[in-house]
């Protein structure tokens, strides 16, 4: 161990006693509302805190007051940090689909294996430089040991190479000091030293392979940053990085210990330490044992950080490195451009995790199944007004929607934007209420709804969703909605404007006393009362006449057809007053379909009732005699 | 929209305009190595930055130097946020088994539901109330919108509660306030005082309970800071919390929006500027859009906040809430006792995956499958190195080693605290090198391969790993091992003590020129030279005479048996030098097994070759014989 005598293990004296204050099971946790939390059976004297570990503190820190507004650098280390975290890691086929992904998306630097450590890698480094697969912008990277018998192979491996960045590393933890190499402060960094003059050594085995290093002191994150800062130091001072060459000093957040505003702390450090500042990329690597990578990373690169690497997705070792696909959409929302094609998310998902054979989460930042999906009624009212308004703005502001900036409730991205589509985004389960059912009817059917009639639909919505206990489907909402308001006869070729192409629902119970056949309708030139001559199908009050129909022709007088024809069915013993009434076209043109909406009282005084009724035809006057039809059916059920 | 006349699309002309700067493609990014990234096609002027939607700075931060030393309150919302996210949401049963879950953890604080949108809601919530199924010390929190008929319906849910939290909601933000609302600040801000007064009000009707109020301002994150605080304050005049009876103020990070510091900046300044701050406890409720969720619950908390909503594994909608398991653990693995038992992750995850019936990732901190397991040779080799000193140090220390101080490479917390197991944390694949390899053979074999030995047994399994490009299990490091160094006679009875219960091997072939059958030892008491006697099955040199096996007795002499050994073998022209010697006992006992391994030169000058050999046996004569003759056969295979 040479001079350093103590050992990372006196912590567990330093954690036992630090640990009592606020832990103390004697000492009852604060009182809010009811009876407190109790201390729980969990060994956490068993833990040191970060800041016993490695004692730090940068109270001149700068980076909380800064916002990100270019993208950092990416590198991916799929090829290599992810590959080697997987069970069944990739062979050449997979190994060359993710690569083509990653090219085609942009990436310019891109990790393609530790070839001294692997075989199959080395292979496939001989592989792309060989066919020349390597495009002139893109630099690939090979990671190595500080190990002389690795680094001599991994220059082995770039034969032929037009550009490339060997990437050296050791770990220089206090921990890993002690049990994993049980060498002092000054014999690991000599290691790192070694290594660098080695590469410099080996420089002339690599004529024309334009050369770059990295260096990543391994561990960094349990290292004191200033033994870091020294030993990136050494590394540099025999690199001689110039800043028309540079050289990458890399952190990597091999394990992440601790919250990301002490990492970021760190970094700017870090970044105000190094020598030749100008003359080094510094990159981060960050893992996500505390599911904080991706907030460790944005901090990091507000505190001076130029480049960052990890994999598509967050594969990558335990809980995976950084997710690039949430950094560079992170970087979108905020009008930053992530200079990395992030347009078809589906696409990138479907290649990753056939190559990776692993599945991500369904709730996986922007790229899950259900992240733009908003199960909850209040959501689903949001968004769809907050898509209304959008549309308004941009048509005021005269500007291109797809272009026009985005701004709806709930939803941070435009789906459309990295390839996915709003099919999804509203669906209706027990807990929605009426928002998502409301939004599905208007983009599936090009229906409406009167606020008022909504709320009433959706109390028959909520009793299927209470009794099924799933999930109400865009058809299951469609069914329940033809089968209240337009019975069979409606449904069939008059509806057929509609979106989904529905045709006659044979497995809808046909029910109704009233069928609409043929309607005629003058009016004087005058402006006199409208005539209104209608032929009816008419199966009688109740379920039981429904077996035997009966063909009326019936006429009457009003102010306009529907007043006409609400004269024309008393003459059946119907009285209807209508309280309200809305119509609109559900497409551009001249077949377009017209819906019309009324709300009536069906009925006379102490029987009475207020239902809605809706009609759907090519003629405003039939859809809103329909209507009519419709509210009348409906209060006879 | 009374006297607010500019509208948040405004924005559209300041996202392009101040979008320019940096990402405008006339400007190149930053030059590094090669060439350097492009712009993308990204629509990132349709975005505007969070600081131009919600400007806010708060350079009198305090929170960056700041460390969490107490677990916060903690409060499940599985019940009703992570519920309606859900496809299916939870029938009855289910939610009873996560209630008990909840309870069992030490949840004291559990968000039911919300009563008044949901039938099924309001039935589960009666049924907890009149089946009494609420300890004395939890409290159930119901949330309802701030309007009228609902905040009624839920206080009917609540009938014969002993206590409750109501916790009643409207959206404050900039967005909503326009496209949802179509309100002004005054406007908003007495709804949520309306509401106030009607809780107040309906006091009456629940007497007998113990009720306490939770409000939140929801879409805090859309919302700037100071418009919260005028909202919240004037709830809190209305509600009038005390010190002994506090009210809650929860912060919604509806969506998340920013960087968690930004997030942080304005909790802290929340929690400066809140009336009654001593009566307040105040909570975080935060959503995981940019996939910063936990990081800008710990910063919040940093920052002030006194509680904490989520769900069990970061369910919820869209990317779900925050994550409560990981939140936990995290302050574990601090030294921080988390109040909730995490102590069996595994049946955590079984019954939240049931509940929810969705899975969480492989990779979901603490609890994915993957998350203890290293591939990487070197992280393998580091965790065993670090088994082994943390056991040493304890060992040194007389500690018991269940609660010495956990430091592990790699592994930021000891699997068995939270009911894993080690057993699949070293998985072996091409990309491994030895220490997966001796670390398996080591836990699971009893066998400490000298450090050499590992070297050279480990391009056995490298090639199989890269001839079979699958991930190499135990059984199959195993068989190799057996193979090559205990051909099938010896791996048989001999080897039975070894951990996996090995019985003899049909499927490997039985190959090697030397078996030991008998032998006998003598020396005299005067420390003169061993003298032993050996019987050999010898199948001749070379695989052609595998067929006529001999037997030979033979005999030798030397200072031990090993050296009479080689002295024996040497009649039959074998010539052998031993060049290391290790052995170990492989378990505890009068019957234990002896592993022995032999570093020999075999064979003479040039032709020599320095080779191990393998025995394993309950004499330690014989196993170091055996040894010798494993690296015979091993020269002549």
């Amino acid at each position: 161990m040479g001079q350093d005598q103590s050992s990372v293990f006196d912590l567990a004296a330093v954690a036992a006693a630090s640990n009592g204050g606020n832990n103390d099971p004697l000492l009852p946790p604060a009182r809010f509302i009811g009876d407190p939390q109790k201390p729980s059976k969990m060994p956490y004297n068993k833990y040191a805190a970060y800041d016993k570990q490695v004692p730090f503190d940068y109270p001149q820190r700068t980076w909380p007051g800064k916002r990100i507004e270019r993208a950092p650098r990416w590198c991916s280390v799929d090829l290599r940090d992810g590959n080697q975290a997987l069970v069944n890691p990739m062979d050449s086929e997979r190994k060359l689909r993710f690569w083509n992904l990653l090219v085609s998306m942009g990436f310019k630097e891109i990790e393609v294996g530790f070839p001294s450590a692997s075989e199959t890698d080395f292979d496939f480094i001989r592989m792309l430089i060989e066919r020349e697969l390597i495009p002139d912008d893109v630099t690939i990277v090979v990671l190595t040991q500080c190990r002389e018998h690795l680094i001599r192979r991994t220059y082995e491996a770039l034969r032929g190479a037009k550009r490339a960045v060997v990437h050296f590393y050791n770990s220089v933890s206090v921990l890993q000091r002690e049990v994993v190499f049980r060498k002092n402060k000054a014999e690991i960094k000599q290691l790192a030293i070694d290594a660098a003059e080695l590469c410099k050594h080996l420089e002339g085995e690599a004529k024309g392979i334009d050369l770059y290093y990295e260096y990543s002191p391994e561990s960094f994150t349990g290292t004191e940053p200033e033994y870091a800062v020294e030993v990136c130091n050494a590394v540099i001072d025999v690199i001689k990085p110039t800043p028309d060459h540079k050289m990458i000093i890399n952190l990597p957040a091999t394990v992440e210990m601790t919250t990301p505003n002490v990492f970021a702390d760190e970094v700017e450090y870090v970044s105000n330490n190094l020598n030749d500042r100008d003359s080094i990329v510094l990159s981060l690597h960050p893992h996500n044992d505390e599911g904080m990578g991706v907030a460790a990373t944005e901090l990091g690169v507000l505190a001076g950080a130029d480049r960052v690497e990890g994999c598509l997705l967050g594969n990558g070792e335990r809980t995976g490195n950084v997710d690039l696909v949430t950094l560079g959409l992170n970087l979108l929302t905020q009008g930053v451009d992530p200079q990395i094609d992030y347009s078809n998310v589906p696409e990138i998902r479907k290649t990753v995790e056939y190559c990776n054979q692993i599945k991500i989460s369904e709730r996986h930042p922007y790229a899950g199944n259900f992240v733009f999906t908003a199960f909850s009624g209040s959501h689903q009212d949001a968004i769809k007004k907050g898509l209304e308004a959008r549309q308004m703005a941009a048509d005021r502001a005269g500007a291109d929607l797809d272009s026009f900036v985005w701004l709806v409730p709930y939803l941070p991205i435009d789906p459309k934007d990295i390839g996915r589509t709003y099919e999804a985004i509203i669906r209706v389960n027990s807990q929605s209420g009426k928002g998502g059912m409301a939004y599905l009817l208007k983009t599936n059917h090009n229906l409406d709804l009167p606020k008022r009639l909504q709320v009433e639909f959706d109390k028959i919505v909520q009793k299927y969703a209470d009794d099924t206990k799933k999930e109400v489907k865009d058809e299951d909402i469609w069914r329940l909605f033809k089968d209240e308001y337009l019975p069979v006869e409606e449904s069939g070729a008059t509806a057929a404007g509609a979106v989904v192409g529905d045709t006659r629902d044979e497995s809808l119970e046909q029910w109704g006393r009233l069928k609409l056949l043929k309607v005629s309708v003058s009016s004087g030139e005058d402006g006199s009362d409208t005539v209104l001559k209608a032929k009816l199908l008419d199966r009688g009050a109740g379920a039981a006449n429904a077996a035997e129909p009966v063909v009326r022709e019936l006429s009457g007088i009003g102010n306009g057809p529907i007043a006409a024809f609400i004269n024309a069915i008393s003459n059946l013993g119907i009285e209807v007053s209508v309280m309200d009434y809305v119509e609109h076209t559900m497409s551009v043109g001249t077949d377009a379909m017209a819906a019309s909406y009324v709300e009536a009282q069906v009925g006379e005084d102490a029987e009475s009732q207020i239902i809605w009724g809706v009609g759907i035809d090519s003629s405003i006057i039939t859809s809103s005699l329909k209507a009519i039809i419709s509210a009348v059916n409906r209060s006879e059920r």
